[in-house]
């Protein structure tokens, strides 16, 4: 029996525009082989740096280019948290983001995040009691690992609240092209005018996460601090890659290439939302309107832990939600959707439902 | 008048196979768009991994690819360096490892470099006298900035020094495949037999810069540990680079792109020689069998810092033999000849010697 996993956020590799990607290698060694192949500078790849700057509408110092999104976190973090920092993030929120925090030593305080994103009336009470973090970590699309969005009106209160308690907003965006529903919101970025705004996505999910190739927008002063740990890190990124990233955005295949992701998407979505209500009707969560992850919680008291375990012997894995939090949670799991077919999503839930009940999950 | 520059160590364009890269990645995409284009995992693209292992005669779970080896260099620091730690390197060696070293914290202790490799007796004395250090980084061949090889003799006895005093030896190789004159040396990894050397090199000098594609090759306890920070950094490196590389160095273009570029080297480095000697015999140096760079000693007391500025004016770069080292060196700078062409050195080096009379020098 061939192993369904709901645990990784990757695209299968059916919605990845792999004949666009050989093209756009192509065009990257023909047009432009001294910028592909050379070491470039830190800033990223220079044509795709632009198309970047114009896509957000802000200045060219504005923006670095990185080895993924993962590795701009991380020079973010290197920059602005020492060990002791007050820093906020979501409760739950991606794992790696609050490892990375913990291994710097950062003082976490997990903000809870409501179906329309964190609770902004929670951040302001600790704010008043006299909180004051160096900055505050919101993936505003899609949550990875909610699958929650942050509604208009929060988003203005939280930077609201950046610009008054004078700390660093970092706005994690990387779902935002992957809105299969609903109409997208303005980023914080774009109505940021206390320059608080540090935002950063990336191409993984729009070309493949292969590529490895993400960006960091905000004040040009942060961003040339950032470059300086950039260049003392690798020197540059990746060139071929971010020239390969640059043909491909600018070809015709781009729009189609996004929407193929965007139909498979909601696609897996309404089949994993049909098959929970179908298998496993106890299960409660909020359906994601865009992006790979879909947050279920069971009934209190269930274990998720022996879930895990349990559906393993059904060879079906997952990410038990306790993964995404400091504390708490152990009857929650992420469910993403990205990687398995609509077949795959109806034959893991129902084995996925199976171990629920051999562990005595009623409704 | 077009600036020459002998200040970077990067391949000209000229000496790239643009053509060989274009054709790998059509092979990457075409026959493994799943491993080309997925995430991967931390270790690297599998098969490049493999052929790596293959290479040094080591087992694959010794092996770790990264996104280029000034990346590989920083989490191997990551690991080991921590404030106060004592560390040896080369005097003068690269100015990004004294840089990053500088940032951990660390103690550095830097010992004299002969043109035949680090001054093995100096390093005795410091270890009898006490010193502990964590690790000694050497670049064994070609070495940046001096252009120096390490002898035979000198790699066994450092290789004994690193067992019996307990540290590790970070061989850091990225010029090995360029010898273009005289016979190679085995690697000291190849000569270890207490586990203590880490080896780094890369892609950069064979495949091209822009590709960002390096390695460390050792203990597999060792690996295991740096592919966890590796993880914690980026999830996984560049699979499109490193499936591009792997199709790369296994098609039957890789010898001759190597031989492509050897031949250019040779031809650069006896113009150099050549145009040093006839327009600036004051010059003193030892002319390198390989690598990019050859390292510059102009008389006592003569002031390579004005030299550098009225160079400038003549629009000719170089890096001052200052930025190799935590003190002295005044005298001395680098010259990197891989990226510019015979007439250009022939042009640029009679520049510099104008420039260098205009400061008054004499033989």
């Amino acid at each position: 029996m061939a192993t369904i996993s709901f645990a990784r956020g990757a695209p299968s590799l059916d919605i990845v525009d792999v004949e666009g990607l050989r093209e756009a290698a192509q065009q990257a060694f023909t047009n432009d082989p001294a910028g592909t192949t050379a070491y470039g500078t830190s800033v990223g790849y220079v044509p795709l740096r632009e198309w970047i700057a114009e896509q957000h509408g802000v200045e060219l110092d504005q923006v670095l280019v990185t080895n993924g999104s993962m590795q701009a976190d991380a020079f973010l973090f290197q920059l602005l948290v020492n060990p002791g920092d007050a820093v906020v993030v979501e409760s739950p929120t991606y794992d790696r983001t609050l490892l990375n925090l913990r291994n710097r030593g950062a003082d976490i305080h997990m903000v809870e995040l409501e179906t329309d994103g964190i609770d902004a009336d929670e951040l302001q009470r600790l704010l008043d009691d006299g909180l004051r973090p160096k900055l505050a970590h919101i993936i505003p699309n899609f949550q990875n690992p909610a699958g929650y969005t942050l509604s208009a009106a929060k988003r203005a209160k939280v930077l609201e609240q950046a610009g008054e308690f004078d700390f660093t907003l970092f706005e994690d965006d990387p779902y935002i092209a992957i809105r299969f529903e609903g109409e997208g919101l303005p980023t914080m970025l774009s109505q940021d005018t206390s320059g608080k705004v540090v935002y950063a996505s990336s191409f993984s999910k729009t070309v493949c996460p292969g590529i490895r190739v993400g960006y960091l927008v905000g004040a040009a002063a942060v961003i040339k601090q950032i470059q300086g740990i950039a260049t003392n890190t690798y020197i540059s990124p990746n060139m071929v890659a971010q020239s390969i990233v640059n043909a491909f955005v600018r070809s015709g295949r781009m729009d189609s290439a996004v929407q193929t992701v965007k139909t498979a998407l909601r696609e897996r979505r309404d089949t994993l939302v049909a098959a929970l209500d179908r298998e496993l009707p106890e299960a409660r969560f909020a359906a994601p309107q865009g992006g790979y992850f879909m947050w279920v919680e069971l009934p209190e008291g269930f274990d998720v832990a022996a879930l895990q375990r349990a559906a393993s012997e059904r060879d079906v894995i997952f990410v038990p939600g306790t993964d995404f939090l400091l504390e708490g949670g152990e009857n929650t799991l992420r469910l993403a959707y990205s990687g398995v077919t609509p077949e795959q999503i109806d034959e893991g839930i129902t084995r996925l439902a199976q171990a629920a009940r051999s562990l005595g999950v009623t409704a």
